[in-house]
């Protein structure tokens, strides 16, 4: 019953020519000048063939409102960095790109806070804000490609989450185009605001359903530049954990990070690379712990103090404290280059779980249990944000796995963590390729509620068809 | 079109008697059980003349599924110490309380979370959590009456906001009954969660509008018992946020307040409480501050060494540092006992407004202009969390003012806040008494998606009619 003044079945060619005609801040590319760009973490992110990039909040909503009146669909893309397909399109649809909204627009050292467009890196803020002495809330492994609008639209977390919180707790204020064109503008940069419900929300973690994020005004914090950093062996979460709670509790010491790879991760980077980590035992799995204090030197001495204080309470299995940035980068090297085994597993299975501290030990040790039970062959990688629970997974085969066999992995790596009070997608979102754990490993009515809110807002599926809420 | 078994024009009575048949759970009190109670903040909260007390979640289905059946509309209640009349009810309507959900369901010590009903008080919360060395990372005034309930429907913030953020950012997990008496149950207990719209956003800072929140998970942080409390005389804002910097910058400190209170306030409740505040100032504002550290003593070192070394940088104006927990308790009596005026002033006009700390001493002195512009009799009381931003406000005159002038009033206390990137509602949220601050000062988008929201979850208005959205 709707009516489309153009075809449906625009080609992508005949796409970009009216898209041109458009606005004077949209750049469109089409499928030529896409052919030899590199798609991000998925193949077919550009499936559409169609690119628009526009510099404004303008040009958003002058492509946003044409294409709700032409039924043309859209797909946001900012760094591409996501693994879940949340930015894979199809012909006929329009990526909408923020790679020309850029710009840092106003850096607020006194309050903590920047007002970004939302195609800004991570990295390219904390660089911006170090000026300042002062940086992000929130850091991943990805900053380099991460798009501020992309982390808000999945509410990253990455590896200062047990402190700081994720996305939604770092974001004061925001601007977006909603499915009609629309310019919802809320760019508050005070943390307390009880005026109303707070529809930004809606935003944050919602996948580019509801709108296109713009602009983003964000907490910054000061920077901490004295660090100091170890690889510790340890036998278990229970014990990473019980480290993580000391140093915690240190007055004048700041945890930046607590890393935790179980000790299968370990040993095969470790023979992948040729690192040598022969001081840490056979079986343990490593913590990676970095703390900063008043100076390099004094974080150095309390970490080394701790270690030797808890080595005996905690059946600590080995350790080493970097004595330089150089060392401290090559043992956040065998965290962050987690890609080491897609050499040998390429397109393996890989999950990102939230499971809630306590529970750690039992749910990898069931999670073995589980996948065993499917091929006696099966086992996982298992590494992560220890400190607030989020595991990540990849299951040691190649992939793609069969879809029925594919069902049987996610139900082993699923079950029982929403019982537990955790989740079965931590930071990444949902996208395509979590469609099955959001149908089966989410309450019926959050689906329902989410489902009502899209056809309110965005009654013809517009925005990101086929992703959540579906 | 809708259909109705019941007569909707029932007396409290007749709905009483009904009621009182639907679920064992479900305690009702009619208007001769009501007579004898306080009504909290608000006199009109128990106009209904029918209060619903249930003891579980499926008693507050039941009765909302009856309610939604009858069309018989429902007010949200908890420890009705709301300042904007959102707990207001009207006869023919139903009050729905918390105060018989007051369980703490449980208490995580490792992981630093509680589980309990909506109707616990906040300090019933913060001494179960001492057993375990912990508290609440929001606190308030209001702790001994505010329910953790009331607090998520308003968003609430206190004293910690400029550290631990608002109720937004301490809620994990929440349980909530929907208009429909569908119970929503999203009891997550982990911070990393990006698995699909989080739907749960929607009953916090929602005033009642889209669900009865029924449990709460919360984070927990460790107490910091060793502290140090000084007042401070300061010059404007400036000087404030300047001393709240440096405080917040050193390492072994962790600020705990900053609550500013300006000169007005300061002379008047001096005045009228026969306080001495002699050794501050004159014409100076006052700011209250306290630190915590590893002990007393280091507390109270360091806070005397940090405002000598500010004192002549910062010009301050006079100051004392509490010798004992007695002192301390005086000084924040103070800032806690802010009714002081109302004796004098019953009924005055009162403001909940967040200003982004920069703007504080240009928007305080514009406020004052425009006041005398309206009248130049008027003045107000104005005093805060400076830290972040979020100043009460207080016209010191008799209320009620008529509705024109209480109008201008509003104009003059809301102007370019927005702008400023501030909120006429800081904490208190919108309820019937800020409905103008509400429609003038918030976008139309952001209202209109409140209002889709609220006809896609309750079309029929049955939850907490009159208030936002609307």
């Amino acid at each position: 019953m709707t009516t489309s003044s153009t075809n449906p079945f625009l080609s992508p060619e005949q796409l970009v020519e009216r898209l041109r005609r458009l606005h004077a801040g949209l750049a469109i590319l089409g499928p030529s000048d896409l052919a030899g760009r590199h798609t991000g973490e998925h193949p077919s992110n550009f499936d559409a063939g169609v690119m628009a990039q526009p510099n404004s909040v303008d040009a958003v909503s002058a492509l946003v409102r044409w294409c709700h009146k032409n039924e043309v669909r859209i797909v946001p893309q900012g760094g591409l960095t996501g693994l879940v397909g949340g930015n894979i399109s199809r012909q006929g649809q329009v990526t909408l790109s923020t790679s020309r909204l850029n710009r840092i627009l106003s850096i607020e050292p006194e309050e903590m806070t920047a007002t970004v467009e939302a195609g800004v890196t991570l990295e390219a803020l904390q660089h911006a804000a170090a000026e300042h002495g002062l940086t992000t809330g929130i850091d991943l492994g990805s900053r380099g490609t991460a798009t501020i609008g992309g982390m808000v639209s999945t509410n990253a977390g990455g590896i200062l989450a047990f402190r700081n919180g994720v996305m939604r707790h770092q974001v004061l204020g925001l601007e977006a185009v909603l499915p009609s064109g629309d310019v919802f503008s809320d760019l508050t940069r005070v943390v307390k605001v009880s005026a109303g419900p707070d529809m930004k929300q809606m935003f944050i973690g919602g996948e580019g359903a509801f709108g296109f994020v713009t602009k983003v005004v964000l907490k910054l914090e000061p920077q901490r530049p004295h660090r100091a950093t170890a690889l510790v062996g340890v036998s278990d979460a229970r014990a990473a954990l019980a480290l993580v709670r000391q140093l915690r509790s240190l007055p004048a010491v700041t945890l930046e990070a607590a890393e935790m790879m179980w000790p299968r991760y370990i040993r095969d980077h470790a023979r992948l690379k040729g690192l040598d980590l022969s001081w840490l035992e056979d079986d343990a799995a490593a913590l990676l712990v970095e703390i900063s204090a008043e100076s390099v030197d004094a974080a150095m001495g309390m970490l080394e103090e701790q270690l030797a204080a808890l080595w005996e309470p905690l059946t600590l299995r080995g350790g080493v404290v970097a004595h330089s940035l150089d060392q401290a980068r090559r043992l956040w090297d065998i965290r962050e280059d987690s890609g080491f085994y897609y050499a040998e597993i390429p397109e393996a299975a890989s999950f990102d779980v939230s499971v809630p501290p306590l529970f750690l030990d039992t749910y990898v040790a069931e999670l073995e249990r589980r996948l065993k039970a499917i091929d006696l062959t099966y086992s996982a990688y298992v590494y992560g944000h220890i400190a607030d629970g989020n595991l990540h997974l990849t299951l040691i085969k190649r992939g793609p796995l069969p879809e029925e066999e594919l069902r049987a992995v996610e139900d082993a790596v699923y079950t029982g963590i929403r019982n537990a009070g955790g989740s079965f997608s931590a930071e990444h979102g949902v996208g395509l390729e979590k469609r099955y754990g959001y149908q089966t490993y989410t309450s019926s009515q959050k689906q329902a509620l989410a489902k009502a809110l899209k056809q309110a807002l965005d009654p013809k599926g517009m925005f990101n068809p086929g992703k959540v809420p579906f």
